[in-house]
């Protein structure tokens, strides 16, 4: 039988303020490049109040990857946490307009914490650094999972992000029983090695029980094991999970299944901002597999959609993805 | 004695909402193509729903230009009125990120019409097509005129847009006359077509009595002295004021100024949004005046602006326009 989704994504619901600065900027005000810190609501007052004129785009990692799907025709939806502010709306009504279902109880109006915003500061470079403030998205609990919208996935997709907070983690686990006692299959990405280091033993324990298809960075995998060594990390997690998809910037990507190992490589793209990356490489993948393409073609299909995102500002997709896979053979 | 402000302008405050769609989107939501619409809270609801993914980024016609100014390195200010919601945060933020001055009292959080926004759709062919809810930027009335302010400023810079409403008339009777009272000269951009027709009379009067430097386009022009005949236009108009900047997209902008007629031609530009297009070039206009440069030198420096922001998706500047000016041997 059909499902009603292809992916149900969970994740942090944040709204991106994108502005641009030089490197000395990030030493100036203790940001580190190119990784995600979370700050609080006072730090976030105080560091927006220093950064130049910005643009707001809807982001959120799973959120971003959710929309691309829902970019390619993809039957998607997404589970995370808004308020009932300006910011909220503007979130429910992106992932909504690019035909994904979103339908997470927002916060009542009067509730102190806001929606979650990432200020991402943007160098020469393409590079971005980013500052969460997780408001109402930190808050997502095992009350705001639909059982029902979970045993009607054919796909879970988990943002490791999400994994700071008790509430959420049970949130997940709750997802994870209801997709797959339907049948449904779960994967989970690392997010960023920050992440993995502050959530290695849960993330070790969901990957050898729960997960079918892990996303992650060279990174990531490698603060995930512990070592230097990134080929016996691919083997170990590849015997630890049935399908491992790791990317690795402009060397393209690495997928492991079935006892095989293959890599898709990238076209070279000007990066005008980094951001949503990985977001985009896992939406072209997941809408690969859930459309009848061996996983070495949607490795392909994430590339692509990897590279027009970081062509331009914001993480999500601008272009035409189905053309452009189209005009590469892919489809 | 110097002045602490070479410009200071008054209007809409607005954050921009911009999305792109057919041109079948337009007809089939009555939109009319390439202007600017009123609407109210409920219908801005209403096309909110309809609308694709969007960006958002502050916008206001006449806070377009100061911020062009500003960036360009001018001391500029602006008076317009927001409401102390998120929207309204950004706005103020934008300005000030930009280095422009920014102090107008905001409504605050529980009055029921919020921050004005403008939903902006941008078509293949980059045309943009204005629908804006005011909000609180209606309500912009003399006591929202700081009269020192005014005082001390080369040049005062009004938006056509805000003569809608009979508080922000005697708003910018009251500007007017603090500014003209310490020597300071009056500038005001004619919108657009359909502002001229609703305030024909009372611009007319403005430019006898008031103003040193009327901005307009061709469209604005003809409206304003109901002809189809451009040259016949331009000539009464330049016998009304004093100086006289009129654009023709394209086609370059005219400069009318102690009876002598000169003509800036603009360089090719790939458009992709053209929001912004005549505020930015107000910007470079007021910003090479104010800086010693002649009317006609002026107005190159409007087209190059104009030439940037129309580049790219959004009204304030990205690039470095003092850069892109010595590029081009203007400075």
């Amino acid at each position: 039988m059909t499902k009603r989704y292809q992916v149900v994504g969970i994740g942090n619901a944040i709204v991106d303020v994108l502005s641009h600065a030089e490197d000395g900027f990030l030493a100036d005000h203790g940001i580190e490049k190119g990784i995600m810190q979370l700050i609080d609501r006072h730090r976030a007052v105080h560091l927006y109040g220093q950064t130049g004129p910005s643009v707001e785009v809807s982001g959120g990692s799973a959120a971003n990857t959710i929309a691309g799907i829902a970019a390619l025709g993809g039957r998607s939806a997404y589970v995370g946490k808004v308020k009932d502010d300006q910011l909220g709306a503007i979130f429910a009504h992106d992932l909504r307009a690019q035909g994904a279902d979103y339908a997470t109880p927002m916060a009542p109006a009067g509730a102190e914490e806001e929606t979650g915003r990432c200020m991402i500061i943007v160098t020469p470079d393409g590079e971005r650094s980013m500052n969460t403030y997780l408001g109402w998205s930190e808050y997502l609990s095992p009350a705001d999972i639909d059982e029902a919208q979970m045993a009607d996935t054919d796909w879970l997709f988990l943002e490791g992000y999400r994994f700071d907070g008790p509430d959420s983690h049970a949130a997940f686990a709750r997802a994870i029983r209801a997709a797959r006692g339907a049948g449904g299959r779960v994967s989970l990405t690392l997010s960023d090695p920050f992440c993995v280091e502050r959530h290695r033993d849960a993330f070790r324990r969901m990957i050898v029980e729960d997960l079918d298809l892990l996303f992650c960075n060279r990174a990531e995998l490698l603060s995930m094991y512990q070592t230097d060594d990134f080929d016996a990390a691919l083997e170990t997690a590849a015997r630890e999970v049935d399908m491992l998809v790791c990317t690795e910037s402009e060397h393209g990507a690495h997928v492991l299944h079935g006892g095989a190992r293959a890599h898709a490589p990238t076209e070279p793209v000007k990066v005008v901002d980094a951001t949503g990356a990985g977001d985009l490489f896992a939406a072209g993948y997941l809408w690969g597999i859930t459309h009848g393409h061996p996983p070495l073609a949607a490795a392909r299909m994430g590339n692509v959609a990897a590279g027009e995102v970081i062509s331009h500002l914001g993480a999500r997709p601008e272009a035409d993805l189905r053309a452009l896979f189209r005009a590469r053979g892919l489809i």
